[in-house]
């Protein structure tokens, strides 16, 4: 029950065609089911435009593809992270303009947004092996809109590349910090920077890492303020986290 | 070395009172620890005015007081964070005007901001022993500047509890979840607001809660998006990750 | 708003008194909020009558107090677990009816049911030092109106202490295993009864028992089918657990 | 020894033709042996009818097939989770009549009661992954013939698609939440219903999911209360444990 | 119903003194219950003599007293281990024949065996802190007549401590390894000696020694054959474990 | 240098055909690396005659023929535990009278004791799929000249299965107890026999069974006394532990 | 910008070719950037000539390709750890002269010093398996130009195997032990030797070896004096930071 | 038996005053024992000059008294770490000349060699609170003549404070790095120095950082190459390892 519906409703008790009983059994179950919620949840999407995600580990290809069509007939786009091979194949051989992100493991079928010049965020990651958690987040962002300027490679035990780019990281409105193995990188850009700081940490390593567990526990543990931490590998979290701070700035 | 004196050494140069062998031997070493990291820290200051902390457990009180005469005298400013009961003690003798904000354990001395109307922030707590965490991170947010909104003890069990601030969720900049136990707060605060959400797992619980090990690890893997977390019991964090959101959109 | 109001609401409209547009205001904030959620949670309460318990560890004497007096005047009666030896005197010198399980550590004030014959259920327990979580349960149960017969000391090392009540076991509607240590308990009763059997792991123990982590894995992989499980040392979890199971059988 | 037997001996003693020393004999090994256990055992399955089931991880094809027909001919019936493929063809080629559920997992060969209408389980899952956990929930309610009223892909993120479906969730007798991630579902579910609520965490999620592990603890620790948790993706056992609530109501 | 009851009752159905059908009733549910069990249970208290032990922590004084009351009245002897002072002091002012070893935290009161003077075992402990474990271990020993040998202090850091020693250990029927730290006293030990060999682990240590998880670690994986191990810090269950292992021996 | 060469040594000296000096020097640094410790090594084999087993995974089919074939020179006979398929066939192509024992997966070459027929051990296991460590226990044990009484799926959730054995159990020497899940078998029969108890964890279960950290933590916490425990999943362990408990006793 | 940047920009002062002001702004951003740190990198790499390591895993063969082609032209070698079989094949198509140390698992391409006689390092390793990690670490060795002496398959649990290798021992500048399962060698060379002591624990090992936690553990734990420790399985690291010992005693 | 004892057995050979076998008997159990690893532990204190240090916590004043007493006989010196403050006064009211370093909670008794200037290690901690562990790691060094230079409270947060002191790193012979929470430190320590570097996590913190295993993992999984690490809090242990590298280059 939409609020047309709801108007209809009422006019209808205006104009004494539905009593005010039958009217009470309608409104004592619906209103938060049809009407609130689904509000609420418009109310979120047309704020925020933060696309839901598939993940696709673990799903076939063919639910992989009936529910990419379900959210492009529903919202013009859709948005699976980590397809299958099978289920990328299947989604590009029904749509033609679907752009699959080979490194960031993204798969994006309809409309998105062209990324604006400014404000813009910064993905920093460490390693080359962090780097297709580092391209989720910035795909991920640009997915959504937003300009994403990529500093790969410059892990803390070379302090001295990642102060190259200080420059760039002051412009940043929020920054991104990719990590696996012991996820320096986060605290020592916590230092440098005064944007928000999202840390990644990436399940790169071996031996005590225990998959990212190392990294995890530096982040959470930064002696820097300002930051905060999403789930290990979890580069699409980061960019939907930065693309939210960005978008709270726009809708003043 | 700050900038007159590099200007100075420069103009040595030009009138020929120093020769280049000199001035390459005393720039070879000396830029990075006398003049730039010395303005990186103080634009850094200057962008974000992020006060910094003081970790007061494992201090004692003369320990804490000197820190504390220390950041005054160059910052204006002292913050100390859950203070030992004897270090708040030496610090409000010698220092009347300093306040502590008990149920937060903060202890502030020396100027703190107004807070200022709008934008705000929402501090979200689940439980009543929720609430020392929560304190910390309004407390934080307000001596940034930064106005807090507490809707405290709103615990998901009763999701009606919740959904009466939606308004003020709604309109909140940046929303912080605080939330022991099984931490559920996060999640569902996650699907209901736009704005970015700071998650805080506490540590209050008992048995499997592993004294915030659960709510860490629920809000990690969150599955609304959006979420990002900081450390068991970290709300000063939380709320320095919020004034930092909130203050890149006024430095434009 | 409740039901009567909303009627009114709607009846005004009928009679031409208010607008439309003005009443379609009203409902589209209110009706989840005030209306739906509440009959919701008054639903809960009015099936199942599950007390709620305020759990006291962490709590000022006088914010326990609080807490009780206003959970006595909305429903009659106030439930503490592990309350302080401060919050006990506290409560007890304002409410002189109220009555402090010792072993059980429950505080319950205002007014309880008397437990009733039939159906009953059985509260085992494997060693001396489960009892004060064993009791837990029991005395939930029994302020819940269900009786609970107590089997304690019936360690599964020596297990002829078990089968000597058999026969009580296969009566009861629901069996509530409390065991530390390797919490084998509850696959042996799980293999021996046919009612629900809900397992509470306790922290008895020392060493590799990790404060009752070796009890709670034991009793998530129990070979035994229609096992379910608490969290360590959740005695009043498991009597609240037993209540629902007994209670939704009267209410058909 | 059953007990035809035993009166048989004792009648022997009584018509002398057997001597007190030779049936002390008998007696002093074989009661609990023949007699009372196996009694005991009878008596278990007499009054619940919860299938015994095969784990088919970790079996050969000719050891499941083999354990199959001996369950059968003792039984009637056979029951075996998460099956081998190969496992599958072998008693599907021998026992025509067999039914294999495919997203549960489950393979059901013999007899089994047909669902009767009321009372009813439901079975609610948070996402497509966890479906088939689920699933096998859900199949072994109605092998067991309790109806399963399935309500999946209801996650918290979006509480109002759960909230469509209150009506449902208040008429069961006994509600499974099965989730993975961050498992906020049983909490939530928790706060909105009476009946008993049994949480399955599922290994589905990545990073700090650890498996399941996260979803465990955040089950163990739910606010609400009346909840009680099973083993990681142990749909199975969720299903045996509703079995028995609702059994239990009908020996009256 | 002991075995003179049974007798009894066969008798009487033989002298028709009893009808078959009422000595079936009798004994349908007795044997297991009365018979059977405790004639288990006196069975193997007579083949071991293996004292059954009290837990101290956690218990009251009058707790403590009470159990040591109905053993001693039941079995002639009763031991507590880590008894709290209080308990200590109300047994001993009750029991003036008892005996406290201190460093043990063993209390014995009643008749305990003498140690014969072979076959014997050695307890060997690696550092100053791990002696209490260790006397718990050979006092244990001692109390059920077994004599212990002492090397304590020989840390596998300083191995040539440990071969001074090398004659005895070959002479000993079983030998107890107690080690903290990193545990490696029992692969050192298990590589020279060729009796069973049992290891506890202790809590000594810090950090990274997770009290005791490191040398239980250790102690699991250790390369050298026929090493068991038990609980961190359970130097009472060693000593059971090795009087178990020697009285096999003596009971041919 | 071995006892014959250092008689000559000594001999020399006696003769004058050696000097002080150079004797001293030989023996400066040979005794504990040539003599005493190779003594030792004899002494332990020829009082034990415990085979040191080859561990098969990560070794390449020619790694464990090569290793074999230098055991075999040696000592007479190879144990070979859980090889690759890869590495059976290259020491059955080499060595025609080498035996595969499947199930247990160890490769016996050379001569190996007839297992005497008393005394016995007994290996117990829980489920079908502990077999195969049971079974490691069992061959293990036969290797060395003792008899192995297999008492196989008597799970403790049907306990009369297990009771079934007794007088078997009472019987044996030493008891070897192989569980997974929650371990509990350990503890039950910890409280039936009177033997040593050797317990033997497996990795059979999943979810939180942690590849067997559930049953290992059960089985180092359990209530009944004479317990100890060997890694997850080390049935050879347990058969050597047990091989030597037996031969300690025929040794006096 | 490197030292004859700067020169020129000095020169270009005194000869007044360049105002102070334009000087002060190229030198205010870029002194750290590309002149300090670039030293700093510079100043390192020839003090210690420790090469760069390339982690293989989880790069494609051109990824590998490329990096090895970019680290020879600016160093004139390249080591790469744990290449994939077709990462090996790509460097060593285009690379004629690179060589493949297949137990290592590394491949080293361009020039590296030939190892000096001494002073030398020796590498100790328990076990067969553990082989792979002390040849990594023992080529790294070489590959830095030091002799590294190897003593392999020397577990404690034969003590008297180690002791054969004392002298060698005693004349080494520093030991790498490399060891799984319990790890102890490290804790027996450490009280043998007067070196440092290097501790490199493996993932070899089953159950509660954890992958080399237990190893961890044990190492970290040692009661040996003077032992530090590296990640599980890396060698690599333990091969380094004994050349950083040796080199800085060469650069006096 | 020393070499004296030796020399005088062979002559009495020589002389006839022994016979072979009688010295044979003398030598077959002896050598290892009294001479050879006796010889072991004199030459590893006269290379190493390492003292052994008496580890504190859990030894009684008396306790600790005694060992002191007889190190101090022995060696002519004794260290106490962590003593309690009844073991200061106990051994500092005996022993006039003892000193107590406070922060570093060592107590030395008797004669200590005097810091030589050169070669110095480096400490460095990262805040305030890592003091005490930094200062038993610098306490160390001197009381082995090693100078130690302090570097204290420069979290890598604020990069360009370790900055100022590069030139004293950089003439360090090895650096230790004191680090808690996320443990940065040591990684950007690590790619700025040359020398071996010696990384100590510390228990500060809080939530997450697991009494110091955030940062205990962090350094494992260092990034920067030659890092090694020792357990948590333990400054002793990276003070002898910092002599021993020290040492080994001064031994030549």
């Amino acid at each position: 029950m939409n609020l047309d519906d709801l108007r209809t409703l009422l006019e209808q008790i205006q104009r004494q065609e539905r009593s005010v009983d039958s009217a009470l059994e309608a409104l004592r179950h619906l209103p938060y089911e049809d009407l609130d919620f689904a509000r609420l949840d418009h109310h979120r999407k047309l704020r925020t435009g933060v696309a839901e995600v598939v993940y696709g580990p673990g799903k076939t290809a063919s639910q992989t593809l009936e529910i990419v069509r379900r959210m492009l007939s529903a919202r013009g786009q859709a948005l699976v992270s980590r397809p299958t091979p099978e289920a990328v194949e299947a989604v590009q051989s029904e749509f033609a303009q679907s752009r699959y992100y080979e490194t960031a493991r993204l798969l994006a079928v309809g409309n998105f947004p062209q990324p604006a010049e400014t404000p813009f965020a910064v993905v920093v990651s460490a390693g080359t092996s962090d780097q297709p958690v580092a391209e989720e987040a910035a795909v991920t962002l640009e997915l959504h809109g937003v300009r994403a300027v990529r500093i790969y490679d410059v892990g803390v035990a070379g302090v001295h590349r990642l102060l190259d780019h200080l420059e760039t990281l002051w412009q940043a409105r929020v920054v991104i910090a990719v990590a696996g193995m012991e996820g320096a990188l986060a605290t020592v850009l916590g230092g440098l920077v005064s944007a928000p700081l999202i840390a990644v940490p990436t399940s790169v390593g071996y031996g005590a890492s225990f998959q990212g567990v190392a990294a995890l526990l530096a982040m959470l543990n930064s002696c820097a303020p300002g930051v905060s931490v999403v789930n290990i590998d979890n580069g699409f979290g980061a960019g939907v986290c930065a693309t939210l701070i960005l978008r709270t700035k726009t809708c003043k």
